[in-house]
């Protein structure tokens, strides 16, 4: 099922075709309305989304109430809720909707039961995991370096 | 065997007692020479270290042979080499030893045998994998925080 947005996210590659119908059986469609806010950075991470339409913004929180954008979510499925598949279990971004759409949820506890009961499903799962965190890391240090020489130019200048 | 470098770094946390063995059985334990270098960013990711004394120390390369600190290495049980657990199998950072010591070496061959043929092997040292990085990812982001806050500072003083 390459094309529905489970078989096209970047967390499943790799699983069998018995593995994905596990899934898709855990998987319930969701709607995503424009502001609504669909995750809390600091709340417990129970859910995990891949995205089916619509779009999503994910930002995090500075001082005073602001905002800084992280990335905003727009192809079928893109994911968001990764804290549901690592402990402590925990959002580290919060998620709007904007841009009206569906998701397909996965509840952590049922992710979890899957996980325990294939460690092959596991390892693939988290090996996606551990590759997709990996490049958003690279990307982070490649923004500091850019942020570094941004801060050499405005102190030399 | 919690107190041996292996029995205590943070990727093997959770593997039985026989799967420590399978581990310990492709570690080979190799010197650390001060001013050695260990791995090179952009180059094949052959080998996973885990240090057993020493210290050594990541960097990345900015341009005109800048080169940024990433960390400093010295706790027993510290590792080093991520890519040789991850595709494209590509170092994204460099190693020096800054004080003589040994570490653990382990091929990235041997790795990936072990966990082709032990999916719950695999699937513990990719969760702790993961973990680790959505840890470090969330302090690139915390650092980027502080640096948004300097440039703000800057560009309105």
């Amino acid at each position: 099922m390459p094309s529905t947005p489970l078989g096209i996210c970047y967390l499943f590659r790799g699983l069998s075709a018995s593995q994905m119908q596990r899934l898709t059986a855990i998987a319930k469609e969701t709607k995503l309305q424009k502001g609504q806010q669909l995750l809390q950075e600091g709340q417990e991470a129970e859910d995990l989304h891949v995205l089916k339409e619509g779009a999503v913004e994910l930002f995090m929180k500075a001082e005073g109430d602001f905002e800084i954008p992280v990335a905003i979510l727009r192809k079928p499925g893109d994911y968001f809720g990764t804290s549901a598949l690592i402990a402590p279990h925990v959002y580290t971004l919060s998620a709007r909707c904007v841009e009206d759409g569906t998701s397909l949820l996965m509840k952590r506890v049922d992710l979890q039961k899957v996980i325990r009961e294939d460690h092959e499903f596991g390892c693939t799962i988290m090996r996606n995991l551990a590759q997709h965190l990996f490049a958003r890391l690279k990307e982070a240090r490649q923004e500091l370096k850019i942020h570094f020489k941004t801060l050499l130019k405005f102190m030399y200048s």
